[in-house]
């Protein structure tokens, strides 16, 4: 498969680079016949969107998708669907200090390495910004798997070590979606202090699947749990991805850590909702370690690409924590992992 | 890909069932010309063998490898190399009890949702013993590898709440392959103790990679870190993966967890050796979360196929911890990701 | 994919090698609760195997099956299907005299090239030998999709210069399975006398599937044609593959080329059933193009691996025709795309 | 692989429909730093484009490419290379009487069984225009493969009946590329009276590589041949290919088919330049037969998605013969499978 592709029956690429021409994700492996709302796309962009978080840069984002291809009359025709992002207003001018420097934390050094060469403005295809065309096909699966009664939700549960054992998900419409009202106007104002310390914060994400089906994943290789790891530590911040209990199931007991089960069904969910990397018709439960954003303006030590020491402070606005723009991510990464899934088993075609 | 594959250049196709007629491997896209050291796959097998070790169960399965094609005169062809375990004293008898009742922890539920049949001898397809042949491949793996310069190896650090920051690896001879030989001997004690209360327990391994030249990974989906978290989350005790400080990092800030660099290298490896996805060049470093044995002999609530409830107490001796065993497995998963990764970077043809 | 694997959602991994410990093939993704026919798989076997047939070898192979994996009770259970040859009676010491030697029209050329080390014995990976791992795959690929209404035969309707119109499929019970009794027996003259002369002939397979429901193959570069192109060229000896009319097409105006339709359905198959890549729900027809063997025992020109010049007289007995033996790994390369493409179309589960 | 998606290491998706708002292609896996020549590729994109052709349509179809990502400075950075055509003048209306009956010998019956809907605008996602994205790939794929020492060049060798045996490329600057300047000038006008008849004709388009090392192409499913007769017969129109000698093999004797070798090298190729699936260091011949267009002016019988009988007589303006503008996208289908095959056996990093 291709490198910048993700999943076998239903199959996403993205292309695209931060202050390119454009980014998007051509979906392939769609079912025909589904009825697409746009608004609905287009919402999920502005959730990932920079500008419209308080807590996260001041840039303003060009994120208004275009469908190329796939749709005919507002339906799909099980033919390619293609979401394309234009940038408009790239101010690459901003970029030209970065051309000859690695800026730590950053794919910059792995990718000199590897081709090169590396298109420095904005961070090119390392870009944050590449999960906007996640997201755009996130939403898409999103709204079939609700077809099929699925339902994908995630939020912020911890910044820091302020972390929440609360799963309210009815207060979670704040900028962190983090399912604790009060938890979450403390986690605000931690952001804000590290911003103004001119530092970044890392974070834990969790994602939620009501109405799975028992009976999606593989048992070998293609263990749902597998795939879901795939699909989340393939974000750019993920640094750790956990099924149900995940680390903690370290330090527990065997007679602990089984879920028994009565004729009414699982009497607890330590495994997330996937027993032997299928389904098992529970909620689906996974966390994401997010590190904190390596764009800070505190002098760093790093080189440039003839290996002269520089001290590096990087200009600009930067999100000092990921997680409130990441939990769509996560939620899209897992839509498009669970609709891949539930296609290799059903097929596509009716 | 097929659903027992993993890797595209670099490809396993793994097979059989705990107490059919022999599990295996087709790996195929390894090179042509290598030596094979027939020796160093048996001990790698041992390692994983049950009756190896003390801390495990006392079956003795048989893990003779036979090679059935791909090597002419002790030299690979380039063509398939297929590795075989012939299943000897398979002991059907013992497994017709679990025929109709679901093992808590264990994959049975699933098997029975999604294909409406299982193999119930020894947990058929998801047995642990499915990842001998995982452990063969990786033998095969490692020492194509080590032409390459890259070494990979792994022990456990957590057992329990018993955990150590110790990374002496020349203690690392017991049977956890623990870094730290005064707390190897605490968990030892630890995991008799949960046998004898017929409980079992969980624990975190640790693997490292050194000698990975910078530039494996591909940059968006199959970012190194991402398909290292697949190979080793398709493991199936595994629930949870982290590279580098992983989850720490949502207690860090940009300061801390960004790794800076001079112009002797980097600073510190918080990233475990892994930016935007692409290998650095340094010593990679990932954990896995291992759950305990679900099977026990204590009497545990489930239902069987009928939905009647069933207090089911697990007969024959099992692990009381997989880490042991697991360690070989997570080295393997993660020295079969590399090679594929190397292949797709720079072909397989000289 | 591996390069030794055919199939996304139906996927076969041969391996093995003609002399070699033993040959054979993993299966991936077929449904569970298929009850297997042995002996049919016996008997498609036996349809390949050289002396069973008095056009052909007078070696025995040895073509028994064993079944490593994926069978419980008699009954798939949707994990892989792994299926053996082993070899018996390699008589290796048969091929020392071509240790050196490139044979015309033969792989060796290539082989050395690419991997710079061949297993001479019996022309090793490059054997036809490796097809009757395609045979044991086609014929549960052929006993899956009986289930599902398709039906696939084929017959040799040209060798040499002698061909046929005549398409009597009940006449074919002849070594050719030509569908023409006359012609069968002239075409077995030709063949008979052609050996007589130390040389080798070529001629014509044609394959039909009757029951294909309308749908099956995707619009772009997964055509129906297009794979079962990929498919049946994939068998050494094929060097062309036309659907429907083929290269008739080029002389054919398209009043006479397109299938018109009326109500009860179409009125002609220049299509051979497939209508921009996808199956129209008219019978498949294919044909394919089989060249002389190229083992003949007369003199040929050719060189050694230091490049001298040699002329060489291939010793023991070969098929004058490969026909005789290609019709079932022609009909069993179909099978496998088109139950591949079912289950893309449709899943594998219930 | 998604359904749109063609070859493994060298990856090209293709999407977009005939009036769409835009058709293009993803190419993923291209090596960095490869300055592309945009001049070449948007020739390229003239030699298939209908209008820039006497013997074709006169529609003028805007066939300007533009490039969204992959491109820094004018040089490949390893990033997926996205090409667009923006549909600027699609003229819709023109179709509307096509909405509900099936075109006979196209598409349209298969499309409406497969997905219950089609976008009956110019032939949706089946056009003749999805080839287009093909060129704009294959003419970067040539400018990589032009680098690495080879090239490829097609010509029509068969119109009808009218066939010649001359291969004198430097003749080849006729519309139909055919290598005989006379047999073009005979060619032509068979086309322009078939024209004149409201009908349409077939042909036959021969491919060459020069310059292709031995290695390329894998033994068994992956052989060279069996990926160029995929690529090339996943064009609409192509109805048979042939390698080398081809189906004339069938009318051969051994002796007559084998290549012989002395020190020199080869002393014929009647195997095409492909030996066992590899390439032998031998120019690569393939020949392709192309039906006629399906779109003809003559009444034909069919029916419309109620099934009623209808007499269609297809107006607007149509190539009489798609050889013409065929040629460049074999060529190109041709170029990315090679171009594939050699990143898998060499890879793509330096």
């Amino acid at each position: 498969m291709g490198h910048n592709s993700f999943g076998s029956a239903f199959t996403i690429t993205t292309f695209g680079e931060s202050h390119g021409e454009g980014l998007g994700v051509v979906i392939d492996g769609i079912e025909s016949g589904i009825k697409l709302d746009l608004s609905m796309i287009q919402s999920e962009m502005d959730r990932r969107r920079p500008g419209a978080n308080p807590l996260g840069t001041f840039r303003s984002e060009q994120d208004a998708v275009t469908i190329l291809s796939g749709l005919y009359q507002g339906v799909t025709t099980g033919t390619p669907l293609t979401l394309v992002l234009f940038n408009k207003d790239q101010h690459s001018a901003d970029y030209s200090a970065l051309e000859k420097v690695f800026r730590p934390g950053h794919a910059d050094w792995g990718f000199q390495q590897k081709f090169g060469i590396r298109d420095v403005r904005g961070g090119g295809r390392s870009s944050g910004r590449e999960t906007s065309a996640r997201v755009a096909a996130g939403a898409i699966a999103k709204q079939v798997l609700a077809q099929k009664g699925m339902k994908i939700f995630a939020g912020t549960v911890q910044i820091g070590t302020l972390s929440t054992q609360k799963r309210n998900w009815e207060e979670a419409n704040n900028f962190l979606c983090c399912p604790d009202r009060e938890t979450a106007r403390e986690m605000e104002k931690l952001i804000e202090q590290v911003r103004s310390e001119d530092d970044s914060i890392g974070g834990i994400i969790e994602c939620h699947v009501q109405g799975v089906p028992a009976g999606l994943g593989e048992p070998v290789f293609n263990k749902l749990d597998a795939l879901l790891a795939h699909a989340v530590m393939s974000i750019g911040a993920v640094k750790g991805v956990q099924i149900g209990d995940g680390f903690a199931c370290a330090t527990m007991r065997g007679s602990q850590c089984n879920d028994q089960r009565d004729s009414t069904g699982f009497l607890s969910n330590h495994a997330g909702g996937i027993l032997g990397g299928i389904s098992s018709g529970q909620e689906i439960v996974l966390q994401a370690a997010i590190k904190p954003t390596p764009s800070i303006a505190r002098p760093q030590k790093t080189v440039d690409v003839d290996n002269h020491e520089q001290l590096l402070e990087i200009k600009g606005r930067h999100d000092p924590c990921i997680c409130p723009r990441a939990v769509v991510v996560v939620e899209s990464m897992v839509a498009i992992t669970l609709l891949d899934l539930f296609y290799c088993a059903h097929g596509r075609q009716k």
